[in-house]
């Protein structure tokens, strides 16, 4: 359940936007993307999950910089924000200054644990993990979806 | 956001107990335990993640079966039951018959896309764990957390 909109969203250190069939509604461009446009120069950390990249693509915030987005929605994605975008085929997450994109759905687990790694440590990172019995994917580059959907082999911003 | 009380809940084909903090309320065995036992009979197959094991133990479906939790949760659950339940202290997850108990938190995901095998097939599992990117254990035996809370050589039903 909602518990702001955008309009009363309290001010915040980290905004993850979750990814889904959500992100290719028509009206997706003027909500979440313009939240994250005028939001990003506050927040200490950005994170998009699977399709989420595509509002962080569309906000402009991605330009000049690499990414990364879900393995099979990854041409989609790509249509959504400028060419100044550096979109990479096999990451399991991409980290870009302060913003962290993970690819499909999953992945977002293992991005969201380099994040808490990133803020508070590994001891902490790992403790949390095993609290919840994960195993974390820990290399950023392990990617076998990249191969399944055949992005390993394109080259960045080429391909399907 | 619940959408039915155990008074109102529709017939059910498949029912997951989830784990957390509220399996050691007061009234769980009089709630959640109760339906358990009420329902399992109706079930196709019945799912515990986690701690939620322990609701399932406190119903008495556990009683003459093979079952396993949460490792770092695993002594206070085997109290919530009866000395007929033969506790796997190394597992991801456990089937006996259509009762499928899987370890902690994450292990449900592991748990779940094997009970997607049993009635979808291998074919279909892969799939939905390819589509969010999930690289699934598919052995029931892995379990570093076992060792990771010293249980791995505690003897079924003894131990801390």
């Amino acid at each position: 359940m909602p518990t702001h909109t955008f309009a009363t969203a309290p001010p915040l250190d980290v905004l993850i936007v979750p990814g889904g069939t959500g992100t290719r509604a028509a009206n997706v461009t003027v909500g979440p993307a313009a939240f994250v446009r005028q939001r990003y120069p506050e927040l200490k950390y950005l994170m998009s999950v699977c399709t989420g990249a595509a509002i962080l693509a569309q906000s402009g915030v991605l330009d000049g910089r690499r990414a990364t987005t879900n393995k099979a929605a990854f041409a989609w994605v790509k249509t959504q924000g400028g060419a100044e975008i550096e979109w990479v085929p096999k990451a399991r997450w991409v980290v870009d200054g302060n913003v962290y994109t993970t690819s499909g759905v999953a992945a977002g687990m293992d991005g969201t644990y380099a994040l808490v790694r990133e803020i508070y440590g590994e001891e902490v990172s790992r403790r949390v993990a095993d609290n919840v019995e994960y195993e974390r994917h820990t290399d950023s580059s392990w990617d076998p979806f990249s191969d399944l959907y055949n992005l390993t082999n394109v080259a960045v911003n080429g391909g399907p």
